[in-house]
């Protein structure tokens, strides 16, 4: 299957003002957030990207997109109905196609010349069904993030066919339906934030919306898939950064940095503080 | 004197998003570095604020201050005519009275319980006349600063009694002018950003304003209070942060954490983002 399209929910009551953040890409480039996650977009080979924002977010977002910002489709989501709903205000965008789907407010740092979206999108383009990405995730984090269970694909060590989906699961939750052979104990595959979805899944969010009992979460859509269709999770050669959580721009920002062409310079610059710092402890 | 009134300038071309940027202060709460700067300027008992924007900025502004939004006072420099200009703008809001003056781009990191803005308007009140902060700047760095040249006030090793000042000086005239017996060889006190200023600056800025060349320069108005009233300049105890250049949130954020009550956490956070990386060069 091919995946021409993209859509970047950024509507989230603390996370509209997150894709605004400054921050020095790998390429020693000052950007927003914003505009990082188009760049990564852009590596995987799309261009037709759509955004939801909340209501009168758009000119902000316009210009923190800079160059590629008049090439955006808005969508706005005018009350704050869940993730789940987010993502189906861009269903007339994605047009019964599949399509990328990335959290406003992660940032992803590829191990690999090959951007997280990219390798996420040729997974999906060879395998032709939808594709969660999704990093293994010590048990103490299910709290914060949708889960997975399921098994390998033989002869794949990065791919695994999906059949659960839990929301946020509890310990014994886990540990009944989201159990994967093969991760090291007490870890689950948890998502990374990064997903390409088949048109099936905004038919599944329809019929959440229709129902009309908010929030409505993407996972509770994704757990109804692996019934109909294939389903697949795969582990990329990367990291996921959420930028909303305490630290999550200053990490965020190291690990670009790291990542990218002035490592030593903001090795040095780190150094240099905790120096200063120590000099001064030992003054006085 | 009394100081009871203070200007931020965020006006410049690639200032005016800065100020909306986020950071943990050193509370550890997540706040844009408006509502830092704002919380600088509350400590040293000023609760009359102006900020100096471009034309539109002001909602966005609003929002970045949280809850003192309301209380500020916005003014427009609606023309990019310099950094003298801007400060111009506020006139009526100063109403020819003395006030602490800071650049919207820079944060300040106290190294006392005492907020820097606090410690340069104590001095400023106490010495009844001007004091710009300084900070010793080696000579490599005269290029980006306004620098001024004096001697040491007797007794007072903190202090400084300005004869000179001027704008970005090249080597050569740094070292015809700028000298201040007992810094360190190579050592010039530039600017730190923060001023505390009284109302003959405004009329020194009025002139160079009607005389119609700009960019008007704040420096310009300042080179020539020494000769009119007695101009100081203090070294304070805290260093300021650029938060416009590169990587300069990153250092900001640094410095904010390794003097605030998150210190063990964001040290830890660092070294697990260095190890993350080790351990993949190792693997490779």
């Amino acid at each position: 299957m091919e995946i021409k399209r993209a859509v970047i929910t950024a509507a989230g009551r603390h996370q509209s003002t997150l894709p605004l953040q400054t921050l020095v890409d790998r390429h020693g480039q000052a950007r927003t957030a914003l505009a990082i996650l188009l760049e990564e977009i852009a590596q995987a080979g799309i261009s037709e990207v759509a955004v939801v924002v909340p209501p009168g977010a758009q000119s902000a977002f316009t210009a923190a997109a800079g160059s590629d910002g008049r090439r955006l489709t808005f969508v706005e989501q005018t009350e704050p109905l869940g993730y789940g709903h987010a993502v189906w205000c861009a269903r007339s965008f994605t047009s019964n196609q599949p399509f990328l789907l990335l959290v406003g407010d992660h940032l992803y740092v590829s191990g690999q010349p090959q951007s997280c979206a990219q390798q996420l999108v040729e997974i999906a383009a060879a395998e032709n069904c939808s594709v969660s990405a999704v990093q293994p995730t010590h048990e103490s984090k299910l709290p914060y993030y949708g889960a997975v269970g399921g098994r390998r694909v033989a002869g794949r060590r990065e791919l695994y066919e999906i059949t659960d989906v839990l929301e946020k699961p509890t310990p014994t939750e886990a540990e009944q339906h989201l159990i994967v052979p093969g991760l090291r104990a007490g870890h689950y595959l948890c998502f990374f934030g990064m997903h390409v979805l088949a048109p099936a899944v905004m038919d599944l969010l329809d019929a959440l919306v229709q129902k009309g009992q908010p929030p409505v979460q993407l996972s509770a859509a994704l757990a109804q898939l692996p019934g109909r269709e294939r389903y697949l999770a795969a582990e990329l050669a990367g990291r996921r950064y959420d930028i909303g959580v305490k630290y999550g721009l200053l990490t965020a920002q190291l690990a670009l940095a790291m990542e990218g062409q002035d490592r030593e310079e903001v090795l040095a610059l780190v150094v240099e503080l905790l120096a200063q710092r120590n000099r001064r402890s030992g003054a006085t």
